[in-house]
């Protein structure tokens, strides 16, 4: 949800019963610490800090992404940028100072975990440790490293999928296979996540064997949340029965609706370099489309139950999945 | 489950208290009527014939195919058949005809429908109706031509995608999001499939809104399944915790293991033509390699939930998934 929330959709979630969370990936140290106290001074209640684990690499070359982005530059008036935006940063000592003053309940992170020497400092600040997995053998990995629980990412879930070890993408398995399997294989509590929109699929993870669900997509459709209107109607919209994975928007693999990028070039192109680093030679590009209403170069993530969704204010809608979850728990016990 | 179980394995799963399904795809219509006959003399209960509504095409050019395979021939010694085997023929005006005879209570379609004229006549012949949908857009379309139940198919299913509209394979959805959102688009029950193997993912299916489950590869694993020894093992080895499309074994998308030819041809090959076409060309390919007790050139089905299953015979299986189920439901009403 990089990018996609702050502080207010937090708050509300809060509110509403959920555990609230700030992803941080997009976000300064500074930022963070800035948000974290706005929560904190709006409500009480366990906040979650989310942070993503990639690797940077060395002297990325992108002209052949900048190649095939040409005509587009050449139509929109707005060519590669000229000083690069700053590059989406991994976790970091910075990030780790960060956290052993705000100390937040839980820090959950993405593409697997920070070094030995930065978990431990985030285990010592008292933090609850988080992390996905979207294989078996991811979940048995992180489980050896001792998380405290284990977030099963299932195929169904928008943007990126957060894989770490090397597996084919094409076999990534959907939430109903998933969860038992890695409930089965760990030690720790599982949470499901990936097209979870209504209180029906959150019975069913539980069902299943989750301990806990986490929602992304419902949550893009709130009034809190800070994505493009044009995004949001794509949301409501047929248009939201069909994601797929992308390479196109960031470099990583991320499930979203098809903007106009995707459909031209197909949602894989191998000219886009490796995550991060895709989105720098389509910022400017980025700007001008959305300075027009559109989001033809926008990540416009979705999970694959976005329609499933009720648009309701944050609180609200978080108060709504939880009963009606638990009420289909309730008559779960009436199927004879 | 065409070629992987018979009249026993339909007899067993009707004993313990399933709809026992016969795969009639790879059958002559004589077989079909004995093999019905045999389930009928063995058990009371309902019977469920399945069959293919694929389209024959005329001219099939398979040379590319064969080149791509000529170093296997090469290796194995055997080569592309001199007599073309038998093409996998559609549900037909024969197969009409033993519908009419047989009464079957279920008669079951894969890839969409027969014509309207054929279909009148099963629904003359007394048989309820169902069919898959692997999109919102086939369920309800399905639910137009007046199906009376509609198998959601998730992405998580074992064999051949039932997809008969155009759609792309890769936003297939998984069965937690697919199965709510058939659900509320159709006005007929919902039966779902796929990644289901134990009571967990029969008790959150049903929880979803489904009305029913089907259950595939759970039955491969039983002794009266057809399957050679060597498919039986992959599927209770970790391999197969990684399960791909492939359109090398049929030509048509189906999910499976990981066997020889798959490895090194990648799991979609261009060369191979259309369904049911690329079976073939490898047929003494296959013939040659199961002798020697290998399924490099076999389907080796499976869908993402193989090792939730435990192996046990069908009869002991259908009731214990029963059991499992209904325990599992029952305790979900004490989650607060």
């Amino acid at each position: 949800m990089a990018g996609a929330n702050g502080a207010e959709l937090a708050i509300a979630a809060i509110r509403g019963g959920a555990l609230g969370s700030l992803p941080c990936a997009l976000l300064s140290a500074d930022r963070v610490i800035e948000d974290s106290a706005a929560v904190r001074a709006a409500v009480k209640g366990p906040i979650n800090l989310n942070f993503f684990c990639h690797r940077l690499i060395d002297d990325i070359d992108d002209s052949a992404w900048r190649s095939t982005l040409a005509p587009f530059y050449a139509e929109y008036g707005a060519g590669p940028p000229t000083t690069p935006p700053p590059v989406r940063a991994p976790f970091d000592e910075a990030m780790c100072e960060v956290i052993e003053q705000v100390r937040p309940a839980v820090v959950s992170f993405h593409f697997g975990l920070p070094s030995d020497a930065l978990l431990a400092r985030v285990r010592r600040a008292g933090s609850i440790i988080l992390s996905s997995a979207t294989t078996i053998a991811e979940a048995r990995w992180l489980d050896e490293r001792g998380v405290d629980a284990i977030i099963a990412q299932g195929w169904e879930a928008g943007g990126h999928a957060g894989r770490f070890l090397p597996a084919d993408p094409a076999a990534q398995m959907g939430l109903i296979a998933l969860v038992p399997q890695i409930v089965d294989a760990v030690s720790v509590p599982v949470i499901a996540a990936g097209g979870i929109a209504d209180g029906r699929g959150i019975a069913a993870a539980l069902t299943l064997g989750a301990s806990a669900v986490q929602i992304g997509t419902a949550y893009l459709r709130t009034p809190e949340s800070l994505i493009p209107r044009a995004h949001r109607a794509m949301l409501g919209s047929e248009a939201a029965e069909e994601t797929r994975f992308t390479n196109l928007l960031t470099g990583g693999l991320a499930r979203g609706l098809t903007n106009r990028l995707v459909a031209e070039l197909g949602p894989i192109n191998p000219a886009a370099p490796p995550f991060p680093y895709a989105s720098a030679a389509a910022s400017e590009l980025r700007k001008a489309a959305e300075a027009r209403g559109l989001v033809d170069f926008t990540p416009v993530w979705s999970g694959q139950a976005a329609r499933l969704a009720d648009e309701l204010p944050a609180q609200t809608l978080t108060e709504r999945l939880t009963a009606d979850a638990l009420a289909r728990l309730a008559s779960g016990s009436k199927i004879r």
